[in-house]
């Protein structure tokens, strides 16, 4: 099912900057439209400081690309464009030859899922030069959002220690996909369930709820309220308990868990949303315990963020389900992630490979060239020991040397028969999908799985560590020969 | 038109968390949803701590509103839904009411582009209480974000001190709708173009761009590339001078501007888009008038927010347009506007209201209570003197007594014929909508005209005064009683 389609029953070819377009018609007007490109979608920094990304979006971005095309109406408003004199930005022709574009370029991508680091390829576009820009502005908007929630859900997942994270932060979200696509990455991510309805609904993910203050107040009282709220939903009672006084509310909740035992149904639990967490949830438990409901959960929900449950998790709190809004749905602490896609190699059709970088005045920031791969190694025991970058096109035979990539005094060498994986996996050729796409469960399984085999120095919420990322020896090389040749 | 339904060509009404349906389900089993509820919509906190805050997103919340339904795909899905024992959690009766509910509720708001201050009632809903409860979570959502959008772009747009500024966030955008009605805000707040292209042709906001480094890159040389630029566009040429060398690019754009001129054109623009903007912009500017380009423009983009822009005005800059994105797009000082949404009165049908409030701790934050609209008083200038809030309910005719809401000891008076205007007006009854809706050039066209009454120490970006905002003295009186009654 392809989610873009389902949701807004269109192609969305115009979801990109216009200097996509310009440069288009450019390449058109040149005859440059069949030259092939490589462009490499990758982030510089982490996010929050993190030891680990967790690469997510693919999947969105593949529905986004799938069918792909101008419409009509698409056409007719790009004629209506104009330049600075009042003439029209593009030539009828061009626009017709939009009219009958399809997207046939060749995508290798990390599976979604994957954890992944600074400099790294998510994800390489081959195909038409005029293509590949096409896409730039829609894949760097779908996986840089997604991969920045999915690495939030992920931390705050790791904060709770093994806790259900429920999403909470539709109200919140940056528009109504900001909601959607965060939904989603949560989700991947580790979070158990969103309360948005339809993520719900779009993405198979379970979504939770009960009752919101409002419930409380249209009625005479708090006891009238949780009354009426056991009878219709006997089988889904989580109590909202701090509209007037939070110990009282948790008192009237334990009479009403009796009230539902003895009609067969069990106290699903209650849930803060104000006050101090650490004593309210200590005494909330004592109450509950004592009273025979040690099976009854402790939500807690307000401003939480990973760093705020790791406190309240350190001081004690009995809270057991944490329900997260504003600081994951728009990643508050830090809202984008400066992922980039740039070109890293170009030939006219039947030539050779020319490799391309942009400069920039700090190294660390000047892009890598040619066709990148990420080769994993793994100790003994599965765990990742280190990465290095590749150009495909000039991966040596045995023995790899390569050159850390933040500390560039740094060498080493491994043996090829070091266990290691390559990341990077066929996705799309000729626009045709090659791949099994998981589901979003298996996506979401993927994390753990990965994150188990992450070091905890790089899991730690402030790592310990830096995960070793290399260049291979000869794309460092090369890099540096080209940007000798540059300046 | 109606956007929303242009893009996503189907009512959303599972756009809501699960708990505005668990509790519809409590009303509709507890035979309340002829029960005529009033909920009020506002913020507690300005974003950036601005001193304004610009009101925006009304007009998408009521496209949303429009035709809003549950299709019987949305009712299948909900029928799938179990409570804590795997048994369904609604009804099928509630389904098959759902699926005859059309909303005809009233709506009050200010109209989009209104500058508004914490506590005051952006917007109020009266109806049905189960059709006020299912619009809550879509109406936070929607007008959360476009109003911190447009407060940014309002913000962004006087640093500028009148320079146009460009909004070029798509990629760094949270998500597909993240960035469309962020464009959308971005332009009600001040902002002259969008990168955006379907945003463009969605809301009509103009489009602007030209190229980018892999242009540069997919040539043998800048020149070449340059050179293939203006012969393609020349119309529409701003050549972006930083790929490898920018004063080098500069020189390299005044020759193609010669070329340009010799054919009938005029060079638009050189980008900056790294580097010391201020240092670059000066000498930048010196040889573009020097060689007799004197109307050509400096673009500047990288990171830009309004703190970075005041800074570069200070030290002299020549820049004389700026392109914002990340900062903009997702308001990245502050990715949410906390705005919220609460049950202020409510009656059985036919009978006297009852008044609603929620506690807190503090006072500041314990809600208001009735049929809330705002009056704001000018003085003889035109400039906004002072708010008050009152209930619909209860205004004393003659002179209104006041308390301010931030310091409850100063109290004040002010005679009815001070010049004043009720902000909220009708915009829907019966679900019909009875107000004529601005376009968007309209209503950012209002956010002009609302900030030039606006006193100069309020619209300063660290504002030098608080806008003084009270509580009309029956309504404090209400409300003391109301919190006396529930402690």
């Amino acid at each position: 099912m392809n989610h873009i389609k389902q949701l807004y029953g269109q192609s969305l070819a115009l979801l990109t900057d216009l200097y996509q377009l310009t440069m288009a018609y450019g390449y058109w007007k040149n005859n440059k439209i069949n030259q092939e490109a490589v462009f490499t979608l990758f982030f510089r920094k982490p996010p929050f400081k993190s030891g680990y990304t967790v690469a997510a979006g693919l999947g969105t971005a593949l529905e986004y690309i799938q069918d792909l095309h101008f419409t009509e109406s698409d056409l007719n408003y790009l004629a209506t464009l104009t330049g600075n004199d009042d003439k029209p930005l593009f030539e009828q022709a061009f626009l017709e030859y939009l009219s009958n574009l399809r997207f046939d370029c060749d995508i290798d991508a990390v599976p979604e899922g994957t954890i992944v680091f600074p400099h790294e390829p998510l994800l390489r576009v081959q195909g038409s030069l005029l293509q590949c820009q096409l896409l730039e502005t829609a894949l760097l908007n779908i996986i840089n959002f997604q991969s920045l929630i999915a690495t939030k859900s992920a931390r705050i997942c790791h904060a709770t220690q093994g806790d259900p994270v429920l999403e909470f932060g539709l109200r919140r979200a940056q528009g109504i996909d900001g909601s959607l696509s965060a939904s989603r990455a949560a989700y991947i991510g580790g979070c158990a369930a969103t309360s948005n309805v339809l993520a719900g609904k779009l993405f198979d993910i379970p979504v939770k709820g009960t009752h919101a203050h409002s419930w409380i107040m249209s009625f005479a009282s708090e006891d009238e309220a949780f009354q009426a709220y056991a009878e219709v939903m006997p089988n889904n009672c989580i109590f909202l308990v701090d509209t007037f006084d939070t110990l009282n509310g948790v008192k009237k909740a334990i009479e009403k868990g009796h009230w539902l035992r003895e009609r067969g149904h069990e106290l699903v639990g209650i849930r803060l949303d104000s006050g101090d967490f650490t004593s309210l949830s200590q005494r909330a438990r004592k109450m509950l315990d004592q009273a025979g409901f040690k099976q009854a959960s402790i939500v807690a929900s307000n401003d939480l963020d990973e760093h705020l449950i790791t406190e309240l998790k350190t001081a004690g709190a009995k809270i057991n389900i944490w329900g997260v809004g504003t600081k994951l749905i728009t990643s508050y602490e830090q809202p984008a992630l400066g992922g980039v896609y740039k070109l890293s190699a170009i030939r006219e059709p039947g030539e050779e490979w020319q490799y391309c970088l942009k400069l920039s005045e700090e190294t660390i920031k000047t892009s890598n060239p040619g066709l990148l791969q990420i080769r994993r190694f793994s100790d003994n025991n599965g765990e990742f020991s280190g990465d290095m970058i590749y150009n495909e096109l000039m991966l040596p035979v045995g023995s790899a040397k390569m050159v850390n990539i933040t500390a560039a005094e740094e060498h080493s060498t491994l043996s090829a028969d070091k266990p290691h994986q390559d990341l990077l996996i066929p996705i799309l050729r000729k626009g045709q999908l090659v791949a099994d796409l998981p589901s979003l469960s298996q996506i979401r399984q993927r994390v753990q799985t990965q994150l188990a085999h992450c070091p905890a120095a790089i899991k730690s919420l402030k790592p310990l560590d830096i995960y070793p990322v290399s260049l291979e020896m000869n794309l460092f090389q090369l890099k540096q020969s080209l940007i000798k040749k540059l300046r």
